[in-house]
């Protein structure tokens, strides 16, 4: 749609014309191609505070250092919202083959994982091609076993195999507990071949008691694999993480004041924590660099119509306690539309929408200003990152501006995911695709009503 | 030069024609496109051994293992030279950041380090941008602090940056430690950025006592120059590896023996043994498996006029405990020519040579049968790998086969180096130049006499 057609439509609909004109969101636009703090909020994070586990000392270091960086940018409103979240640390890890080919592998336990104690476990490997096979297994077949669970994971530009392949980490040690497993290896849901593993969160059944889950690096997975073509395996295994009890974690809130309150709130979102095994760059001290300077950059155009509000959520790796805390605290404000960043930095390429139908216009605006950053419209209804899904199923608008996934899973979740991982050309493309997003958003005439839940 | 020169040529020096006719070698290096035993043998020992850390028990089991697996292939003269040599294991290793920016860096012994006792040294750092300015730091000014010393390495085809990076592996921790150092830090030599240290030997002054010293992986190594530019940095260390006197390592060693003994060996080396982080598959299984697989094609074509010798060296890593150990053995028996594949199994690209001139015309020959492989004729005299050194400065002549090191250094002495870095086809391409190579040296009919040093 063009210029033209667009405010031909916007006056047959008796709608006021854009506060902000398209020429100025592409001018925004434009200038973000050059910005500099996504970067400094992204390199200052992971330099001065480091990794940042939930509900430790460091991600309440990180809470202090948010809370001056966003002050001292000219956010207002800015504050932490405590909450309080069971702690859960990584202990000593150590996986050994047995037997005639005696040998370390490098393992990471799984987030929420049990322990084995001190002693280790040892035990046969049972060996799963796919989380298929582990959950066909009989019942009481594992009893005394140590469970390996492998799949086949490619990388992909939508990252749309982390659902499937994903399965072997959220559900697989549960189902492998279940069936009598004394502990659990997974192939990492990933798409490197380094030996560092991809740690990320594990569920239990509400009567399972939780045993040791760790994942293995690709090239010890595979290396498992050779060995298991050759005869049984036996392993011993000594992961001695601990669950803490109840510790504080917190959401970090900063806020652009709108003139039109009655409008809504634009929630602009990332998650301060990260696992504890790297800085955790991508996921999400860039995510916090992207949406703040996107809005700091709206922030300095001139006051927008609707309240611009940062949420850098904490808590989120382990189980997102920090979106459950906002979504609880907020549900009753209006939100008129949430958005995330939480999938790296690379290059956006597509965006998918949640709107209604007040704000069709609006999303075809936001497609126009994406366009020339090689964004095109996609198929998907937005589901929001984790840490505004809440807001999002609840009714509000979302949109997701879908970052390449292609390297995203070579350093998810693994000690890899530090600066270098960056690309400061990508993270600009990101700004800039930020910047015009909120600044229509920000600025619509339109109204932007409740969602009907999207189909799936 | 063509065949037809080369016959008018070998007959001018009335040479007795080659024994084998270059469409012969030609045929030996294509079947050798085909290969599959240098897969099969870095597979198998990568997999069913491990890491073989010099003089541990693990490489005892890989001598073993390689006794069986070249006697089952047919050489004869199988056989374990032991030797003995100092063994050096790692213990813990921990480094951390102390302070307002407090967090874990990832961090790796060197070959040969000292300990700092298991409660750790702590210190404030002292940065050095380059080895040089390590060295021009005045006496006693390193009193009390932890050396950091960084450079700048690329990655080359030829490698030929590891010389000069590598001098602040090799010498910067005798330096530091003669200046007052209580332990070392260095920026890993390498070119990757993965959370993987790159260990290696380092060499001590001859009184001077061991300290600590390690290697950080790039982006930790970075993340310090980071926090280094905020301020001075305190860490802590706590790096255990221990000196256990002497232990046993050896050579392995297997032949084909050849009709004209008087004509001299052709030594074909690779190293067994491996730094303890990961499977060795580049450095060096696959270097053995590309020299037998060569070695074998040759065997199974007919009996060669000279016969070749393989050497499996044990203990290069710590400081070539077993070229040595080779080389004080059997430096009275003739040896004609050596070669060692050392430098992973990318495409060879280059070939260098060390000859008299009695076998200039057998040097053509090889550079016109690698040409079809992608390989043409360097600038430099070979020098052999580590293992062979000694005997090619003793006089015998030497070729190297330049693999790329452009992927090298990302890999070489880390957890990385295991057996999916090992690309089937470059390494089978790796086997057709060995095999022609082998081939033609094997049989030529000249006289390959002693050679000056070569100059430098």
């Amino acid at each position: 749609m063009n210029k033209r057609i667009l405010l031909a439509a916007a006056a047959a609909l008796a709608l006021p014309l854009p506060a902000l004109a398209q020429t100025d969101v592409a001018a925004l636009r434009d200038a973000a191609l050059k910005d500099d703090l996504a970067w400094e909020i992204t390199e200052g994070l992971t330099t001065e505070i480091g990794q940042r586990l939930a509900a430790t000392e460091a991600e309440a270091r990180a809470r202090d250092w948010s809370v001056k960086k966003l002050t001292s940018l000219g956010f207002r409103n800015v504050r932490i919202e405590t909450f309080k979240m069971p702690v859960w640390v990584r202990g000593e890890e150590k996986a050994e083959v047995l037997g005639g080919s005696a040998q370390k592998l490098v393992v990471g336990a799984l987030g929420n994982s049990g322990s084995t104690g001190p002693k280790g476990v040892e035990g046969e490997i049972a060996y799963f091609p796919t989380f298929a096979d582990l959950q066909a297994a009989p019942a009481g077949s594992l009893k005394g076993k140590i469970a390996f669970i492998s799949h086949a994971m490619t990388a992909t530009q939508d990252g749309s195999q982390y659902g499937p392949s994903g399965g072997a980490r959220r559900m697989g040690p549960s189902i492998a507990a279940s069936k009598g497993a004394i502990a659990v290896l997974i192939r990492s849901i990933g798409t490197d071949y380094h030996r560092n593993p991809h740690t990320g969160g594990t569920s239990w059944a509400k009567d399972q008691k939780p045993i040791a889950a760790a994942a293995l690096p690709l090239p010890d997975a595979e290396q498992l694999e050779r060995l298991l073509k050759r005869g049984p395996v036996r392993m011993k295994l000594t992961i001695t993480p601990e669950f803490k009890g109840d510790g504080e974690s917190g959401n970090v809130i900063a806020e652009v004041p709108g003139s039109d309150p009655a409008a809504g709130i634009v929630l602009v979102a990332c998650h301060l924590d990260s696992w504890d095994l790297a800085t955790g760059a991508i996921d999400d001290a860039s995510g916090c660099g992207i949406v703040t300077a996107a809005a700091k950059r709206v922030m300095d155009a001139g006051q927008p119509r609707r309240t611009i509000r940062i949420l850098w959520a904490g808590a989120e790796e382990p189980g997102v306690f920090g979106g459950r805390a906002y979504f609880e605290a907020h549900k009753n404000e209006s939100h008129a539309l949430a958005a995330e960043s939480d999938f790296g930095a690379d290059r956006i390429w597509r965006v998918d929408f949640k709107l209604p139908s007040s704000a069709m216009a609006m999303g075809d605006r936001i497609v126009s200003a994406l366009a020339p950053l090689g964004i095109t419209r996609g198929q998907q209804p937005a589901g929001g990152g984790a840490d505004v899904a809440a807001v999002i199923d609840a009714g509000s608008a979302g949109i997701d501006l879908q970052q390449s996934g292609l390297r995203y899973f070579d350093y998810h979740h693994t000690p890899d995911d530090t600066l270098d991982k960056v690309d400061p050309v990508q993270l600009r493309q990101n700004v800039a695709a930020w910047t015009a997003t909120v600044a229509i958003v920000a600025n619509a005439p339109e109204e932007i009503g409740r969602v009907e839940k999207a189909k799936p």
